[in-house]
């Protein structure tokens, strides 16, 4: 099966699907993680941009290693400064066919992140045209199953799917340590966003908050574009 | 696996869930059905109690094998009276008991119909007193794995589990037409629930119209009381 | 009474609202139905975008008839590519104000086509300017009374006004069937939107199930812009 | 066409519904008032529960008589006392079929008063069983077509159905000041309830600000408990 | 100010409001804490009932120690067999009147376990009951100002209120710790609750999750029965 | 304090939040009003859309002077076409520097105005960027508390923060007669938002209306961006 995550910042795929990225790795999925842009904004006042992003694109590719990814990619859009818009819909179309993914992670829309909210509508609305043969571009159409959004619980965000992640929360874990240049920006700059402060021990908790919800050690949830029959109850 | 369906009147099992129980029939699961009440209340007025549950209860046998289910079970309470009490609650738990259910399907509470209000009430209350030994009755503690509720779309029921029945819809219309008593009850008193003129028509249209909602031909829809997680997204 | 529905592409008429229009087209209201695009990539890919133009707009003009609308009218934007902006919303100022309607029918903003959400936004917003007189077009200001959204059950759309379309559900599958160039279009890609497999079959019991969910043979549903109040409770 | 208004306490029928009713005694409808109790809990500590049941009693006929109703009934509950049982239930059944009526106004369940909820429930529960004709009580059974719920704001009451009742404002506090008892009582009492404070300001403030939602002076809402198919969108 | 929570079982402190208990003691504040039951169920097959009650008193009052509680009291009700009527409204209604609580703390209605549901209905109902000069009973009447819910994340439960309990999260595990009969009970029939597998690591997680939540270390939610004003905005 | 709100039109703030802002100012808070336009659409056809901005721009430093705000602010946008984008993403960057409030009061995006979803959007998404070092503009980052969202009750905007303006009901008033030039324009032209009508009785209205429903005799209500922990329950 071929899994294509598709997040807006480095640190995203360990943060909100690591686990479940690890694990579908583990099983022998194809996994690959597009990420929009590499986090230029993540940095302290006497940083540049482009010195931040190519510390975080290592970073990227440390974290994607620990989760078993077979393709780490960077889409060029700027941190910050995601816009949604016809022509970048196109960008995420070919992206998507490029892949021919059977499944689609991508953030949820109502997420507080305006550039959060871009992916989303981006990455959405390039699958409703990723088939059609009509909308021409680089690559073939595709047309993967199903989209899984991710999110933070203090949005409207409410997952409805959810991943047994008990044997791979330590890898995720670690994934996200890779991370570290953010340790420093959060410490002076988590005011910007309060989830972010102890970030390792709250994802932790939050792992095993969810996995008690759903009757496991731990888990990641998701909410799902097409709600899909199962063949039986159990 | 044992499957067993806990529903108020004859005719409900195959409205709410013979598409899913004659397909884990199918499979070879074990499934019984307890019936509350023999549904005395859905006759004429020339009629006596004792002829309407005569009547129906051997249309109850009848749909239970179209449906293919291992066995078909009365509880003894009086249609249109199923009060909620914690000796009924006891009464329940020893039905759990008896047939120590892998799964227990019943109605949703928050149902327009006050038999099934009550028996949602019993069956979940007696589901959390079933499993501990210091709550004797007749029969062994037990411990279900779940309770899915099924429930009719104007209330505030919402289906989250979808069962693709689509080789399952003629079963399940062919059990419903074993209630035939109540074509003609429903012709005269269908007013007290506009829901079931032409009972087999929407019947189908239903199925197929939650079928669509989940990429499927036809669907019967249910609320589990326990979220749970799976093992991959796909 | 004016009613004007304005649909993205050309068989959304029909499939949303198709029984309504032709009841109020029947009472002797002044119906137009305008289309945002002539549905351009509903073709294979051995097509061309005009040609699949050309013969969908003639499509929408047979459905037209069969509904009894008076006037069927293109507004020149270009299918999977309908983008919300200001300059867009005034062309849809103008349209409003060129029909001048009583009441406005368009699409539920949160649909999952990008097309049904930037119609829906366009008009919504055209609406609130469409009778300031400073803010000047070519027609003058006009001042509906209301809109009414219809979208699909998958989506969160939740209708809250029923009309009553027991005597125009033939009226409406026969206009749905002047699509057929859609027949062979959806069974190759019905893969992008599996809700138009087998699409006379469902919007048949669509209408059903929602009928018997308000007391009549079928029934299409709307969520009003306003609330209104009613006069009596019967 | 038959109106019954089946309400907790004496005062219950003005505050939320009181213009509606007069709205409809005045069409000519036939309308009725059913108190559950005569509200003997509300008098202050030197009262004793005889004495203000006296005077409630006839305050309730004073503001029916403001209202233009034909028939003000009490069905022996005690304030603060209802319960909900299977016996109550048949008391409902009963008062259901001696009125016969078309449409039922009666408390939404979801009330944070104990009274207005079993109220609630017994007046749904005798609506399902009144049509039966083997549920045999003194009355013949009767079919009325819905139920329409009223309720406070600060409940999960939420109105669908908003009645204009611009003309019948005054009215409606009118009725409401027959309840001359109360004044007292809630100026010592009124922590209980802080919703009562100011009592005839506050309704006039609600009826407009219920009016502006829906675009009218002042309104009255109501949750129907069918929903209901209309004629045409306007 | 005095505190009142109403549990419906010796742990259900500890577990829901240990933290905000331990505060409010800490502060000065009268906290009691009256247990509807002695938790008679919670033990092994091996155990009567007795034994199982003296062994939980015992802890209840040790956890009450440790979080600085005034006083610890048992309502006389039986575990699993806690029910809904007007006669235990009315012990209700004494147990709040004898503590004149400010502020009254109890389980949320829409909890799975029958026992938290009859408690959150008895206390709630009681609470309209308390300050009614004419419902006479051994106390003088009271008015507490609020009642604060508490409940699990699995049920509709949403917190609206939180409390920062940094401070206090060890005392609370603290106080969770001193019913240790339930950790062999829990090894052995958790299975009726998965929830409280592991309970001391996700108490701890679910505190985390939810300071995160609302910018702090750790807290406890609460849906409060009364929404109220606050003076400013910060 | 400092206190920053950041308003569509000039009489948004009067109508959605002068009770709190005059109440803060009252406390000693520096309090500023930012105004995203001048309201050049809020005339008639004869005015010219410079009049009535110099004529509003006069009302609204009038009106700020009744609420004792100490900054009156314009941001240059035009009145119904305020749009989203990243360039004036930055404008409220900068706005929001320029000011560095504590808390910031603004439209809530689910709002039917386009203006208003334009400035809520802006605003919210300004908010996330203006603490970023590497997001460089005029002014030096700043990171303010908390946005608090106001709105109209007919949207899906929930408020969940109260404030008390008991004693600020009459500032409010005084503050939107100020705004004298909208009278004659809502006479013409309320029928594009009925809301109007009657604004100063339907805003006393609501004010008495929000407050009966937190317990006081006038509120304003908001919906904060960020849920919040509180020391103690009371």
């Amino acid at each position: 099966m071929n899994v294509l995550a598709i997040v807006a910042h480095p640190d995203d795929a360990a943060i909100f699907c690591g686990g479940t990225l690890a694990k579908h790795a583990d099983r022998g999925d194809h996994v690959a993680v597009a990420h929009m842009t590499r986090g230029e904004y993540g940095g302290l006042g006497s940083d540049t941009e482009e010195d931040v992003a190519a510390v975080r694109t290592e970073e990227s590719r440390a974290a994607g290693e620990v989760l078993g990814v077979d393709e780490v990619e960077f889409l060029g859009f700027k941190d910050g400064r995601i816009e949604y818009s016809l022509e970048d819909r196109f960008v995420l179309v070919d992206a998507l066919r490029k892949h021919d993914p059977d499944i689609v992670l991508t953030h949820f829309q109502d997420d507080f992140h305006p550039d959060h909210q871009a992916t989303a509508r981006l990455v959405t609305d390039a699958y409703y045209m990723a088939s059609l043969p009509l909308a021409e571009t680089d690559y073939e159409p595709c047309d993967p199953d199903n989209i899984y959004y991710f999110g933070k619980p203090t949005s409207s965000f409410e997952p409805e799917t959810f991943v047994d992640i008990s044997g791979y929360l330590d890898t995720k874990i670690e994934a996200l340590e890779q991370h570290e240049s953010q340790v420093d920006f959060l410490v002076e700059h988590g005011g910007i966003d309060a989830e972010f402060d102890n970030l390792v021990d709250s994802l932790r908790a939050e792992g095993m908050t969810l996995g008690k919800r759903v009757g496991c050690k731990a888990a990641e949830g998701f909410a799902p574009l097409h709600e899909q029959a199962q063949g039986y109850l159990h």
